[in-house]
């Protein structure tokens, strides 16, 4: 094999998939990207860890075709030093080495024979579902629910993200035991059957990377029985699926909580996070009391002492003191983008709902309170 | 006591001072930061962890004189994090706890006695010797011999930099045993006769961290049997000096090397970081062929691969080849300023000098190459 390639498209390549490899496993071929000719002016990264793969596609030179594996964690090293703005990559007759030179530096990388690359991602396969949705919406969707994950390997299903499709209307779903994420966006689908799977927030949170790299606009996804591809055009990310059921998350957010009150988001976000200095470290415990038109926010620990601040709020019932774990409070606020926040409260007890005023993708974050004496 | 202060001063005066508290400390006071009233419009920021001591001065409006006691972290937690302008400290009358106002927002901190705390800092003394310098040199001059002090604490006066002054000249140097790294600046001294001490490295990082937040144009060093203090306007930051005898390391500097090499510095840097890829992480070993204007530089480890690459010098002397622990080379590459960089050697096993093409302050960086094959 010999290609030239671009300095900034190899960079780039290297940057998409390099993440996908697996630095520490048992088949060190797993440390290393593919890189192979698929026709006169095009190249493919490959990369896996058995569990997520990716292919990606990128212009080149091919001077004669072939296939090389490449340690990852070297070349992106070589990548990101040379100083040439084209760099070729030449598999040797005497050995198997690859000679990578750009200007006047030159590398003789040892290899791993490119066969013994496992291929993980079948790309045409009819078994597949299609759902092609807007990349930024679907990007938004899964910040705004990936953080109520439950990060316990023990609870597998609340690891992932819960996707269920039905009449056009892909909603995701994120539950942690403690608090509850749900988000809803428009798509695309080919079939008419409800579809519903279990992402791991891993998966997602590549996907999140690899969206903000990709200038795409659409994302295709495929789903299979166990296993999920998220396809650009240049690209084709593959993971696997989460077995089991997820719970019956619908039936636990109220229908309707009677006393609304709203806040200016950011002023709330400064607020708790003053406040959140003397907050008890065990606990995270914070409390909230709502008055005619005022917040008061109230943090303790016995050690270090207390605090309080006051926000200016819209609110028009009895006063009502409440408390919450103020981290949830903040990664509900902090993963809006409206100026205000609405938060719906039927009882101190009772699981409240925060939510972005004004907005599409009926998003909510629904927050269970902690008793306070 | 009670004190209104302005944000920023009171943001700026923790900052200074509370990298030298002891978290950790089986004192708990050692953790706090002392706040007093010095004069009607004065207060001084204290903190000590017993090795280290430094004493600050800001502006503030002081309504009732007295002394607090607070923790470092909480109150730069809380500095960081209010709105207003204006902060208000104030003692209370019931309790020991301390009341910290500003805007709406309010917090109630729980404090540690003001006598309790250690006076370290005398900074009266007769038995002082005095040296005024220029900020900006002695910072340069830190930075250029700071990295070739030796990180092994057994080597207890190697860990620090070794000061001496005759004759007006104050010369600073480190040495870790492979490598060595003097520099010369002319100051004022008060006194006659010789000088010489050890400055521990951590003291030196502190005083250059203090160095770029205060903003005077001289430093003034005063330095005792055991212990040095380090003056600015409104600043005093004492250590205690390392006891022991310095090595005698000016015999070992080569009064001459005939091999005299001139390389762009960054350009040699850049060809350094590019070839060091593949150099052996066991060992650091870079080879270096000097030959007629032209410097071939090369890296091998036996599982990766082998890299090579070229730089432009100017060179009169027959073919070389030597060996350096690329490490220190690039250590005394990045801390010269120079576009070019001048490299003495005498032989390939000898000290080679590294020292900045036309500038002041005498400074070189020897360093101790490798034997190749």
């Amino acid at each position: 094999m010999e290609i030239v390639l671009n300095k900034e498209d190899f960079s780039n390549g290297i940057k998409v998939v390099e993440k996908i490899t697996a630095q520490k496993a048992i088949q060190p071929i797993l440390s290393n990207i593919l890189i192979e000719t698929i026709s006169s002016d095009r190249v493919r990264f490959c990369a896996t860890d058995l569990n997520l793969a990716i292919n990606y596609k990128i212009q080149g030179e091919v001077i004669a075709d072939g296939a090389i594996t490449i340690g990852a964690k070297k070349i992106s090293e070589i990548v990101s030093r040379i100083s040439s703005s084209q760099v070729t990559l030449k598999t040797q007759e005497d050995s198997e080495n690859i000679k990578i030179k750009s200007g006047k530096t030159e590398f003789d990388m040892i290899s791993m024979g490119a066969n013994e690359f496992p291929k993980v991602i079948e790309e045409n396969n009819d078994d597949f579902k299609t759902i092609v949705l807007n990349k930024h919406d679907f990007s938004k969707a899964i910040k705004q629910v990936i953080f109520a994950v439950s990060t316990q390997e023990t609870q597998t299903v609340l690891t992932g993200v819960c996707f269920t499709l039905q009449n056009n209307i892909l909603e995701l779903a994120a539950t942690d035991g403690n608090r509850l994420t749900r988000v809803q966006n428009e798509v695309e689908f080919d079939k008419e059957e409800a579809l519903n799977f279990i992402v791991p927030a891993k998966t997602l949170q590549e996907v999140q990377r690899i969206s903000s790299i990709i200038e795409d606009e659409n994302i295709t996804i495929k789903v299979q029985k166990n296993k999920i591809l998220f396809e650009f055009k240049n690209l084709s990310f593959q993971s696997r699926l989460i077995d089991g059921i997820y719970p019956k998350y619908q039936q636990l957010i109220p229908a309707e909580n009677d006393k609304k009150i709203v806040a200016d988001r950011v002023e709330l976000i400064n607020s708790i996070e003053r406040v959140s200095v003397m907050v008890n470290d065990r606990t995270n415990v914070m409390r909230f009391n709502f008055s005619q038109d005022q917040l008061e926010i109230m943090a303790d620990t016995p050690e270090a002492g207390r605090s309080k601040d006051y926000v200016d709020i819209e609110y028009g019932w009895d006063n009502m003191l409440t408390a919450f774990n103020y981290k949830y409070v903040l990664d509900a606020l902090k993963n809006m983008d409206s100026k205000n926040v609405e938060i719906e409260i039927s009882d101190v007890l009772a699981a409240s709902i925060f939510k972005p005023q004004q907005e599409t993708g009926n998003y909510i974050c629904l927050i269970m309170p902690v008793k306070v004496q």
